[in-house]
C-alpha cells in the first residue's frame, strides 16, 4: 500500500519534471504545453521506477529517467500522428490537426533530441546505448510496418517483430535502463527486461484487438481504424488463415477501404476466429511475462509487474 | 596539398563509413542507399576532420565523428523537405515526393537515431553533449523560422537567430566536436567553433541571397521560394525596412503568393537596396570568421579554414 503510494508520487514528481521544461520561445512553449497537458497512462515511466526501485540512493536520475523515457515515447506518437494522419490523441486534437504537419515533425524532433540531452546529463553509457539504440528500433518497425500496408501475405513472424520493434522494445528499455541504474545484477536486468518485453508486446497485441472491438465503438473511440489504414494486424491475419478462397476475397476487398458498414467484416473476422486466436496469442505473452516476472527475486517489484501484466490483459483503453 | 589530397581521401572514407550501415530489411536501406547516392557538399564533415586534424591518433574516431555529423545534418534534411514539401533535393526527387510524408518522416528517425547510436560508441561524454544540443537547437530554429512565416515584423537579431540555430549551430558543433575529439586546449576549441558559427551563419546568408538570384534562374535552379513560402529572409527584410508606405503595401503582397512574376519583385527589393544590404551583412560575418580563423595557431588548420571560408562567399550553388 505504502509502495503504491510512493510509485504515485513518484509519477508525478516525473510529471512535474517534464512540465518544467519549457522553453522560453512562445511557439514552442506553447506546443510543449499543449502536448504535456493530456496525460497518458505514463506506463513506460511507471516500468522505469519499478525497474529502478531496487535501489534508490540515484533518487534523482531515477526520476530524471523517467522523464526522459515520456519524453522519447511522446515524441514517438507526435511523429506516429504525422505517419498516420490523425485526428486525435488521447481524447484532444492531435498536433498535425491543430497546428499542421510541419509543427508534427519540428516538435517531435525537438522532444527527441531534448531526451538526449537529458540522456547525457544521467552520465551512464550503458543507458544511453540502450536507449538510443531503442529508438532506432521504434522508427525501424514503423517503416517496416509502413512497408506491409496491404500486405495481404505476412507472416506471424513478421507481425511479430513489428510489435516488438513498435512497442516491445521501448518497455524492454524501460525496464532494462532503469534495472541498470539501479546497479542490479545481470539476472535481475534480464528478468524484469524479458518481462517488459513480452508485457509490451502483449499491450500491442491488446491494442489491435481494441480496434477490433464493437465495444470500444460503444464509448466512442474509433474504432477498425487498421483495416481502414490498409493494416493487416493479428485479428485479420489469423482470419485470413482460417479462410476459404470466398472469405479471402472477401476480407481483401475490405482491405484499405474507408467507408464500409463494418458490422460485416467484424462478423466474418469473429466467425473465422480472428478474435479467438488473437486472444489465444495474447494469453501466449501473458505466460510468459508472468514466468519473466516470478523470476524476479525482488517481492514488491514481482508484485508490481504481476500488477501491470494484469492491468494490460484487462485494459479496455 | 598533401594535406588536401588526405582531406579528399577522408571523405571518401566517411562516405564509405555511410554507405555501409546499410541495414538488412529491403525498405529501409531501399530509403538509405536512394538518400547516400546523391552526395552534398559534406561541408560539416570536411569542418570536422580539419578541426580534428590537430591530432589524428584517434583516426578511427575521426572518421567516425565527421560520418555521424553528416547522418545528423541528412536526417535534418529529409525532415526539412517534409517540413517545406520540397519536392527536390540535391537534384534528384526528394524521400517525401518520391515515396511519402510518412516515409520522410520515419527515415529521418531511423537516421536520427542511428547517429545517436554510433555517438554513444565514440564515448565522449563532451562529444555527446554537444551534439546532442545543436540537434535541440537545429529543431528550434525550425520552429521558429516556421512561427515566423508571413511576419512581416520580425526583427534582424531574430533572423540572426534563426541562421544561426538553423544552420550556424551545427556547423559550430561539428568544429567543438572535432576539437575536442583531437585534444585540443580551450584556445583551439574556442576559436574554432567561433569560425565555424560565422562561417554557418555566412553560409546561410548566401543561401537566401541565392535565392534570390536572377543567374541561379537561369542555370535552373529554383529560386525566390523564399518568399513564394511567406519566409522572410535578409533581402526582403532589409528591402522593406528601406520601403516607403507604398512600397511596404507592394511587397506584403508579394509575401506568400506563389504565382507572379517574379521579375518585379526581383527588382523592387533591388531597387530598394535589399540584396546591397544583405551582401554587406555577409561581409560582417565574413569577417568575425576570418578574424576567429587568424587566431587559430595550427597554420594547416588556419588555411583550410579560410579556405572554407572564402568558398562560403564565392558559392554558386
Amino acid at each position: 500500500m505504502k509502495n503504491n503510494h510512493s510509485l504515485v508520487k513518484e509519477l508525478n514528481l516525473v510529471k512535474k519534471l517534464i512540465k518544467n521544461e519549457i522553453i522560453e520561445e512562445r511557439t514552442i512553449s506553447n506546443l510543449y504545453k499543449y502536448i504535456f497537458k493530456s496525460d497518458g497512462k505514463r506506463l513506460r515511466a511507471k516500468l522505469s521506477l519499478i525497474a529502478s526501485s531496487l535501489n534508490k540512493k540515484k533518487n534523482k536520475k531515477r526520476l530524471q529517467l523517467a522523464a526522459i523515457i515520456e519524453l522519447l515515447h511522446t515524441a514517438t506518437l507526435i511523429h506516429d500522428d504525422v505517419v498516420d494522419d490523425s485526428q486525435t490523441r488521447r481524447g484532444v486534437k492531435s498536433v498535425n490537426n491543430l497546428w499542421s504537419n510541419a509543427h508534427g515533425v519540428l516538435i517531435g524532433d525537438y522532444i527527441y533530441s531534448k531526451a538526449f540531452v537529458f540522456m547525457v546529463q544521467i552520465g551512464e553509457p550503458k543507458i544511453l546505448h540502450e536507449l538510443a539504440s531503442a529508438t532506432n528500433d521504434i522508427s525501424k518497425g514503423e517503416l517496416i510496418q509502413l512497408d506491409a500496408l496491404q500486405n495481404i501475405s505476412i507472416s506471424l513472424e513478421e507481425l511479430e517483430a513489428i510489435s516488438y520493434f513498435k512497442t516491445g522494445r521501448l518497455f524492454e528499455a524501460s525496464a532494462r535502463t532503469g534495472a541498470i541504474l539501479s546497479g542490479g545484477d545481470t539476472n535481475f536486468i534480464n528478468n524484469i527486461s524479458k518481462c517488459a518485453k513480452y508485457l509490451g508486446i502483449l499491450f500491442q497485441i491488446k491494442d489491435d484487438l481494441l480496434d477490433y472491438s464493437l465495444s470500444a465503438k460503444i464509448i466512442g473511440k474509433p474504432v477498425f481504424q487498421d483495416m481502414k489504414e490498409g493494416k493487416v494486424t493479428y485479428p485479420f491475419y489469423f482470419a485470413y488463415m482460417n479462410a476459404d478462397n470466398n472469405d479471402k476475397s472477401k476480407l481483401k476487398a475490405y482491405l484499405g477501404k474507408n467507408k464500409f458498414n463494418m458490422e460485416k467484416p467484424y462478423n466474418l473476422i469473429c466467425k473465422l476466429d480472428g478474435i479467438r486466436e488473437t486472444e489465444l496469442l495474447a494469453s501466449e505473452y501473458l505466460n510468459r511475462a508472468v514466468k519473466a516476472a516470478n523470476a524476479i527475486k525482488n517481492k514488491y517489484i514481482k508484485e508490481e509487474m504481476l500488477k501491470l501484466i494484469n492491468s494490460a490483459l484487462y485494459r479496455k483503453k
